[in-house]
């Protein structure tokens, strides 16, 4: 074989998110969809707003040579200037100009071009277990070594002490997903700012510059708790979002990097963005829905959809006696296996037809994920099963 | 700096035709856009067909979880399926099947991707120059070399003597681009044919696999030429597309990869081109748009303006005494600089407000770029100034 053997095996190797997905739509159109509880992906149930309709029939009045032609490569000023407004609004003065954005195809595209804006071949990344398992491809493809350090077991928030002795030399960056995808668990402003303050005292020890990538597209879901803006925290910090689900637009790819004014590296970075985005070949973000943007930047996300299943969820669960990490945001509950074996609890409960997400996907043993951006009746009618289950274990 | 170097490079490095474009924007606004000559960029004159608008209003009626909604990372089968049957439609029987389609997110990301999915580190790729810059970046991205076979000086087909003995070991693909960007020649069956020969005698000598890339979103922009099918003349050809110039939709960023049944590497590649998409953090092609080409991807593009455009052009330079390669297809007039150094000859043309296109930029000397996809008033208007030029070297 002559052809790039790695990409071949990324090609080949489902996800297994995909894998169980894939088997629950199979076993939907064997049994009836309403016998089959998936709760493998993070598929928003909840519809785009009215606005972003709204605003497409909108566009469509634009001519269509404007419309649909080439917008520079970090996109049209008027749309980063609305989300700059946007941003500054709701951080405060200085935390964004049109200038320090780059849109993106998605939140997927936005951590790719942040990383090989900043790797070089050697270095090392730090991701914090549980992960979403796209990082590792993503920050090896950019020549960086993935270093998994485990969030703290009792509250998964970062572990400060386990991240500062894991930074070495060569750590580049450190990636944090808060609200985080898969426990649900949001990052509070102590824990960010201990974190800070480690990176800060390695770059001094060592000589060296960290950034932080706060990978933020569940910042919009949440029930209560307080999302930090991160670049407030910690100057080197590079901000990754996508409207894949504050305005339930996975499927049209679009979202931004910011380099925030405050980041000591702000001009290097914003060219190197640039030209990672270039180098991968991402032209520009899709028009029309940089366009969409212009008008539902501001649209509020649908939350109380989410906070309803979120209720059944936890008190069902709860009262079978299962324990799990209450979520302050996104769309996941992150359920302790019934067992040590994340995979054999998961085939009991698969045997039971209720599909959730083994945590050894996610680089953490003994736990499963459950997506609730399902329908609410799925998690009501899913409970006699949970109650199987765990009546198995007893 | 700690950042990557290269990707800061080609961040802070402008292409010279987004260069020359923003001095056009710049001059346009200084002096009146009536009095600027802008030839520069690739930008479709021409809008999207009516039936883009009609089936983007049809699409919003659908429910829109499932419209916005991720699609499986190669593409909405339905879609894929749809594409599929236009190429047997047009190229015959086992042309193609929804399986062996990838959808991207545009021609660049086409071209990155297939890079990527068959390029090992130190590999080389053959371009045929003059060539569309971009191709350098994205091969040398990918770890291989890109290495420059200029065209036949005569006609600018495919100088086959000159590929052949530029075929190394370390060859894996050459890639081509007919009808061409920037010249407007298509390449012959006979040259294709040669070409093909000349690949496999190098195949069978070196024992090794070479790729044909067949990068192609010119080819229904054509004025009468044969444009090949180049799978139907080279077994191991990899085909790309984008509906930005057939369909006017360059910003909406939205095209395919498509691994023809006849490559005896199928399989494989497919696979790789999937990895290879996913290690670069292409999630999917945008999904209103995926929708659009089931729709649109047998509408006929507007031909006839820029056929109109070509005329007053070619005519009045012709009757100038210009040289130039008559273009059978794309939207660019390649016109022979009045002096060896184009760079000269462009700056003279600019002082006159007349902005074509050094060739230098794409890797041969002597020669000008002219985008003819503007308006046939510019085109019109332009002749004195052209006429001015031509008598200032007499």
């Amino acid at each position: 074989m002559s052809i790039n053997e790695t990409s071949r095996a990324y090609g080949a190797q489902k996800s297994s998110i995909r894998e169980i997905a894939a088997y629950a739509g199979a076993r939907k159109a064997e049994i009836g969809s309403e016998n089959v509880f998936d709760f493998s992906l993070g598929n928003p149930s909840v519809p785009a707003p009215d606005a972003v309709r709204a605003s497409i029939e909108r566009a469509l009045a634009l001519p269509a040579t404007q419309l649909h032609g080439y917008t520079p490569a970090n996109g049209l000023p008027a749309v980063r200037e609305a989300v700059a407004a946007s941003l500054t609004r709701r951080f405060g003065d200085g935390a964004a100009s049109a200038g320090d954005l780059y849109l993106t195809c998605g939140a997927a595209a936005s951590l790719s071009i942040t990383f090989h804006a900043v790797v070089n071949p050697g270095d090392e990344v730090i991701v914090i277990a549980p992960y979403f398992p796209e990082y590792r491809v993503w920050i090896e493809t950019s020549g960086a070594t993935c270093v998994e350090v485990l969030a703290d077991p009792a509250t998964f928030q970062v572990d400060v002490a386990s991240v500062a002795a894991a930074i070495t030399p060569r750590t580049k960056a450190v990636v944090i997903n808060s609200p985080n995808n898969p426990v649900g668990s949001v990052y509070s402003r102590d824990n960010l700012a201990a974190l800070a303050d480690a990176l800060r005292e390695a770059e001094k020890s060592l000589g060296t510059a960290i950034y932080l990538v706060a990978d933020e597209p569940y910042r919009e879901i949440t029930y209560g708790a307080e999302v930090p803006w991160v670049p407030s925290v910690y100057d080197r910090t590079i901000v990754c979002y996508s409207y894949s689900k504050s305005l339930s637009l996975p499927g049209e790819r679009i979202g931004w990097v910011l380099v925030p004014p405050t980041n000591p590296d702000h001009d290097d970075l914003i060219l190197a963005v640039a030209g990672a985005g270039r180098k991968l070949g991402f032209v520009c973000a899709p028009a029309l829905f940089q366009r969409v943007l212009m008008d539902c930047v501001d649209c509020p996300s649908d939350v109380e959809a989410y906070a309803k299943n979120r209720r059944a969820l936890t008190e069902g669960l709860s009262a079978l006696g299962y324990e799990f990490i209450e979520p302050e945001g996104a769309f996941y509950l992150w359920v302790k296996a019934l067992e040590p074996d994340a995979e054999k609890f998961f085939e009991r409960a698969k045997a039971l037809e209720l599909l959730p997400v083994p945590s050894d996907s996610f680089g953490c043993p003994g736990w499963v994920r459950v997506g609730y951006c399902v329908s609410y009746e799925t998690i009501v009618n899913s409970m006699p099963a949970w109650e199987k289950l765990a009546a198995s274990y007893r």
